[in-house]
């Protein structure tokens, strides 16, 4: 997992992007991942500026650079690399998945290198020009038949794929199992319940226990909600019969 | 790695989404990342009326369907899922990382269970009625300061985590390394056009041409480059010294 400084060293460039909501996105994405960098290289002023007052992240926007161009944007980065949602046309690069690419962004910037990550127009993608800077380019796995995505989404996708861990806590909240004595409790409410409601057939009460044991077990059931449905099967035995006999 | 029909037993659904926007950014990633099952739980109709309309996924938002709440949008799901980008402020429901909780899924979905991931609107994300009916939750890895995602972004990253490879091929394309032959073919050329130069100090051409090979391995060149660098260096000895010593 990169550190704060970690991800400090990873600086996102658009390149000629158009659509000031797209800037935004993209601006929003770095924010909720962690990254804080933004260097923006267009000839349209205007989508930056507007992109400026978007919702979204605005800190982070303020912040942005604009530069003249990639060398500009690219001058203190011992790494460049391009996105691409496009196939292998331009073999004279290494072209690596994002799941590996990922990887190599991640340990050069552990390592202290400073990298850029190049997100080309809507329209167009990068230009041959801006893909010449590159030191290698990142696919992200589309698929054949929709290659293009929507800018701001592959920023967040690829992203993402940076602050991503291989191996995650699996959960959050640990929710605490039930307990056999409360399984227990649960069961015995149960089976008088069926018991106070007639459904357990004369010869059949181990049978039924047993099925009912097994039921309860494989609730898989937190300590909460097996209390919850001993209360409520507690319920379930008519004392008397009057609503039924009146 | 889902095969098209594991795919197609995940359906993702758009509680209350607002913003047409965001319904058809969502339907572009669904497209981008092999998906086509789409549902719209929504009051408001009229959002989904304008998406239909939207750039990126047409005919996967033809598809769509419109349903009045969620039992009607799960109906046929065995596991229902809400995503959050939130904390963990609702601990009745397992939590779990999008990273873990993806693999849950595709598990799912590989043994040919149908699984639904719930998206809830841009405003409030998903409502405590919404989650009464997921089996479990995950979450996106946003940080602490900037939990809150743009709902397209939520979708694009929490698909590319299902068709995400683990062991993704490093390389699409591989670039074939230059051949001893080709290296030995440019260190030459480099020496030559050095010596021609003078370059090398007379008494230092062992100690030079050791340094040459080293330098020209260091580069990692593939067959091409390295017949471009030959090329180049053997242009650049001057036969005679007329332009040096007019």
């Amino acid at each position: 997992m990169l550190t704060t400084d970690q991800l400090d060293q990873v600086i996102v460039v658009l390149m000629g992007a158009r659509n000031p909501l797209n800037i935004g996105a993209a601006a929003r994405a770095m924010s909720n991942f962690g990254f804080s960098h933004l260097r923006i290289v267009n000839r349209y002023q205007l989508a930056f500026r507007e992109a400026r007052s978007a919702v979204g992240a605005p800190e982070l926007l303020r912040a942005a650079r604009e530069c003249a161009d990639v060398p500009e944007a690219i001058a203190d980065c011992s790494l460049v690399v391009g996105t691409t949602a496009g196939g292998s046309r331009r073999i004279e690069h290494p072209l690596y998945h994002l799941e590996t690419g990922g990887k190599r962004i991640r340990s050069h910037a552990s390592a202290g290198g400073c990298a850029a990550v190049l997100f080309g127009s809507e329209k167009r993608g990068l230009a041959n020009e801006d893909l010449s800077y590159c030191h290698w380019l990142v696919r992200i796995p589309t698929r054949e038949q929709h290659i293009s995505m929507n800018l701001g989404q592959a920023v967040a996708v690829s992203l993402y794929e940076l602050i991503r861990q291989d191996n995650a806590p699996a959960r959050d909240a640990v929710v605490l199992s039930a307990t056999g004595a409360e399984l227990l409790r649960m069961e015995q409410a149960l089976l008088a319940a069926l018991q106070a409601n007639d459904y357990i057939k004369r010869g059949a009460e181990a049978a039924t226990e047993q099925k009912v044991r097994k039921l309860v077990r494989r609730m898989a059931l937190s300590s909460e909600d097996a209390e919850a449905w001993t209360g409520m099967l507690a319920k379930m035995r008519p004392r008397a019969r009057k609503t039924r006999h009146p």
